[in-house]
């Protein structure tokens, strides 16, 4: 028996998520069904980030157990030839027995793309946010500085979340602009559910001068959920990197 | 009556090309479509660039005649409620009642586009050509310098072609690398059958070096097509602008 990690990237555009539901066309789903028609192994596999509907992926990281004697460095080959273009994996390799890609997390790293022109907006239309307001980027860049830290980020908790604790720590909170796409990136130690769409949310808030860049400072020490921005939609939002011990 | 003009943009990916053609899927069909289902009208819209099936384009222009009473700026705006996000209209403006968006064009440009690396082509398959071989960028510029200027252009141009005349003159032919993406826009007053993803497949041969830069000259000289490079995969292929008299 051999746990296999592999890190892999997905177009989650026509996917209901990651996670296998009934009847539903899922990332997860696609994953185990390569598996098995690879080698026969009916296996259930584990993983990182669990990425809502239309949400994408450049560095999900997933591991499973396999009683097959394809090299683990191999699956990554192997694997891509049974699965849809819309899924690849970039690395597999050998994995501790004990490895599992949540649990063993530090930190993960999600990026949020904002296309800002309605120009070649078609070909982003499931890739990133469309948006063309004038947006106060430095005071956007003022509240990010404020998300980061050790806070109870209640607030940016969708509800139906299962979560029992509220509090993380956010490492890196950044915009940037680069050309015609506006990124916010944010990594931190773990993420409540919809956290960063709602973080979004609130920074276009500030961009459009709906409240000042320092009310984020009390949205988070309000711990309400209604005090923070709209959740953005899930087509601008990657996955971006999940970092384990021995990694940093 | 009143001739309308538009500038559209389109994500190719799921259509058989521009051109109506029975029981297919095209844009033709859709915008046609749109403008049945808007006011009735049964209409042939007239275009500038027949691209194909997987073609995208950021400035394709269209003409049709309408009896409507909506002011040509308004059609941008009513016709995008009609057709699907992957076709969007830019534009729309009145046209002199003799306008032709192929016959009155007076160059087209084209862009080519080459997602040079693995890791994140998941979301460039429909968007790109994926290639990571090490290529000379300074082959293939040198190479472009010699497209440019008036050419029997036979050599670049599929079989099947109902082309006349052979004689093109390219204004620009230019590589440039940003980023992940290496782009190649050529400008011409015409263009012949696939003459645009054979140039590129040419061009990718000599950054491959399985020929020099200056065998171009050569390989326009010959007028034979097998004398040039494998036709580039559409899904890299973006008609980007289309200039008329008056606006250069």
């Amino acid at each position: 028996m051999q746990r296999i990690k592999m890190v892999i990237e997905y177009d989650g555009s026509s996917y209901h998520g990651f996670q296998v539901q009934n009847n539903a066309h899922t990332i997860q789903a696609e994953l185990e069904e390569a598996i098995s028609r690879l080698n026969g192994d009916k296996t259930s596999i584990m993983f990182a980030g669990r990425t809502d509907a239309g949400v994408h992926a450049l560095g999900q990281v997933v591991a499973f157990d396999s009683e097959s004697t394809i090299p683990p460095d191999k699956w990554q080959f192997a694997l891509n030839t049974y699965l849809p273009p819309d899924i690849r994996v970039l690395r597999s390799m050998a994995a501790q027995p004990d490895f599992h890609p949540r649990f063993n997390a530090l930190h993960k790293r999600y990026r949020y793309l904002i296309y800002r022109r309605q120009a070649g907006a078609v070909h982003y239309r499931n890739l990133a946010l469309i948006n063309d307001e004038i947006l106060d980027l430095e005071a956007m860049s003022q509240a990010c500085t404020l998300v980061m830290g050790t806070h109870d980020f209640r607030s940016f908790c969708a509800s139906g979340s299962s979560a029992k604790t509220f509090e993380r720590t956010v490492y890196n909170c950044l915009v940037e602009e680069n050309a015609s796409l506006l990124q916010i990136e944010i990594e931190a130690n773990g993420f409540l559910y919809n956290m960063v769409r709602i973080i979004v949310g609130t920074l276009l808030d500030i961009g459009r001068g709906i409240y000042p860049a320092s009310t984020m400072k009390e949205i988070i020490a309000s711990c309400e959920r209604s005090q923070a921005g709209p959740t953005a939609p899930p087509q601008g939002l990657y996955l971006m990197h999940v970092t384990y011990p021995g990694e940093e």
